[in-house]
């Protein structure tokens, strides 16, 4: 149900100073993220090799983690490095230890084979690093299954239903527009473009538009992040012609964590290039709200679908973009099946 | 488990302003109850044939219903009438509707075969229409089987036990009194009677009875409704001759609705013959108190049985009338499964 | 999963005044202990022969305990005695019995063969009889399986890492002691002597110890009570030579009885030896503090069990105790397996 052989986000670098650590499921795996006092990550399963104990409920120690029951030690390699009550440490005394790697003020694991792990394969997030943009993040846990967050986020024309107040506006701009749908290699887009239309609230809030706008909204997805690049600028001045810098852009950042089949972890990022007179916070505030509507909707769909789970769906148009995903998503998992079963 | 070809109860209309509408789950289908601008009752499967997402969360706006999500509008035959993001609707985009009919302030529902709806056979209900009786109404919801609802309201052998403080009594008038026990065609019926007995606390409180009574309990069940006239008449006064418009009467209306297996809605309504001196009030809020007792038992009973569902129960003589229902209904559901296996 | 034949201690004595009942669930069956008039303890199934309505829910009465749908009545053998709506009382109107016997302060319970009960093999716990002991109980309940909580009691290397403010001290003096475990036919015992070793915490505010004392701990377990003798005298005073009664002691009592596979109560009291200036209460007040310590770990090490409960568990050199006691009752559940499958 889920691909494993991933660069999955697992936390924000901000969630752990030295000697901080936390449990969280991951693709149904427990795991324990902490950083030692050299402030190196480390992923290891939540689960001392002794009696099953959750090292989360531990404590990191200068480059160790403890089990808070009868305190053996690991390092950050999963191995044992001291039993208190023994001298002689068994060779099984480890746990298992997941690759990670901290780029981008992002936490990545790696839940798959680990000779397969290749760092330089983790998407890059450019924006958290660039002073040209002012950036704020979160965490939000849904209880839905991942597909249908990528189904949310690949198809946009919820906007006017479920986030009127904030980044939705006038159903019609919407429809009107065109929608281009492409599948490359290494990623399926969408792009809508809404020229000479009325700006939505956050947009005027934050930028003060008085008149009509050219508006884009470009999705990106690759597993498992999903790059949604939203703005406008003064009708007619050039957005789609790669002229933007004077308008105002948003840059989500949607990273798509399964915890479980049913529940889900979203870390998601928004940035704006707007960083004066208090906008990062306006737009913060409001996109958190509109995914919390967002997170609402899906919640309530999981448990409908989970009445009848084999009930067959009907797509439309603007489905095209989340489906794209969903095949290509569903080829890689198949291959993995085969691969395992070859294995 | 259910009986399928049935009238059910599925609300009170005052439940639904011009408007208004909500998710009721019923013989586990999760459906949406919605009223028109133009008045009329909307019962449709509570899940967009899109996304799933239940029409619940959405809105009525004059006489369709819109999905929250994308802003699919369904009228209240269920078939799809808009689709924002596209010009075509699909012949496959509909939901299924569910026969419902309005009649002495209930919402009835068909919830089997649609073309055998004959709201002709819905029962009647006429207090609720006649000035001659003043009544108030209610909606529990019992975490225990249906069943054990009917069992409890067959019997009320449990009154001196359960509610001694409002409409139970002396357990030994209870017993003294014969009961008559009898099956029709149509409905099964309990009677006791009760000469010459000391009013319970509720009868004494509406009526001001100083001395004994002529007491009676007449129960009536069809299928899923049961009817209950209590009441009593001063001693020697003709109740049982037909005379008790003098005396204290109440009809207690009970709709038993299955909601889950192990759940189950409960509209009851009480009316009385005394319509002075706050007297209804009174008659509803202890009948609402009692059916709270009920409830409790009902629910730890439920508890228990699922410790060991297979393991059999005595019989007492009392659960006569209960168990004529029992066979009765037994009877008429596997009938419906033979029909379906043949289908 | 449970050893049947054995007496589990169901509640304490003082939990019962006459007239006083409440439901318990041991060995997964629900069961109602209550107290007669005349201070008799009876131990019934939960559950009337009629309806399945719970017992507990309804009164005790003089001698007997009366149901609360029916009023059906049943003496502490579980015979019925009274059907209130009929005068025959079928010969099948009764629920089990369970044989239990009041001592030391202890209500014990039977889940086993009735013609097995034999009151002479119950564990006796003097002390809670004994002027020269003060002692106080409570009852934990903890969301985790029974083995573990044995497997804590019978290893206390955990001391120094969950209880470190209260019984804990430092590691290393736990771990320079010897361990001793004796498995004889009867029990299984686990000693740990720290000769000159610096008290922990409680200790010093219990006999305010100035210097180094020669400290002990001693383990004995038999089906399924625990004693866990603790205590320190000042460095070479005799201590193991069993001259204890100038020191500090603690007699922790500890009956561990199944509520379901994955849940347990934990019954327990402390008794000292210093009956003055309210070290009872110091001490009942840290042991309380300490267990719900092993209580929070026991439970979420039982999450972390039933993730992967398959999954293989390293043995150390201090889980000798305790694994000598898995495998004795293993053989005990086993051959009451063969023995039922044989009748």
């Amino acid at each position: 149900m889920f691909l494993v052989n991933c660069w999955y986000v697992a936390g924000w670098s901000a969630e752990f100073s030295p000697g901080d650590l936390l449990s969280r499921r991951i693709l149904n795996q427990a795991i324990v993220l902490f950083r030692t006092q050299d402030g190196i990550i480390g992923a290891l399963e939540d689960r001392c090799c002794h009696r099953a104990v959750p090292l989360s409920i531990g404590r990191v120690d200068g480059n160790i983690i403890r089990c808070s029951y009868h305190g053996m030690e690991y390092d950050v390699a999963g191995g044992c490095v001291k039993i208190p009550s023994q001298d002689a440490i068994p060779r099984s005394a480890k746990v298992r230890r997941y690759p990670s790697h901290e780029q981008d003020a992002l936490i990545w694991i790696w839940m798959g084979d680990q000779d397969a792990a290749d760092i330089g394969a983790i998407p890059r997030q450019t924006q958290h690093n660039d002073p040209n943009w002012g950036w704020k993040s979160d965490h939000y846990h849904v209880d839905g299954n991942w597909q249908l967050l990528i189904d949310n986020l690949m198809d946009l024309s919820h906007l006017p239903y479920i986030h009127p107040h904030t980044i939705g506006g006038d159903p019609e701009t919407h429809f009107r527009a065109g929608m281009i749908t492409r599948r490359t290699e290494n990623s399926v887009s969408v792009q809508r473009h809404m020229p000479n239309s009325m700006p939505p609230p956050t947009y005027v809030a934050a930028k003060g538009f008085t008149g009509r706008i050219d508006r884009w909204q470009e999705i990106e997805f690759q597993p498992m992040v999903l790059r949604i690049h939203t703005g406008g600028c003064d009708a007619g001045t050039g957005a789609y012609d790669g002229r933007r810098e004077h308008g105002f852009s948003m840059l989500g950042f949607h990273a798509i964590t399964p915890e479980s089949d049913h529940t889900t972890h979203y870390f998601w990022s928004v940035a704006t290039n707007i960083l004066k007179d208090g906008v990062l916070d306006l737009v913060f505030e409001q996109t958190g709200y509109t995914f919390c509507e967002d997170q609402e909707v899906l919640e309530v769909q999981q448990r409908r679908i989970d009445d009848e789970p084999l009930r067959p769906l009907l797509d439309l148009k603007s489905d095209a973009g989340g489906n794209h995903v969903r095949r290509w998503l569903k080829e890689l998992i198949d291959a993995e099946a085969r691969s395992d079963s070859r294995t």
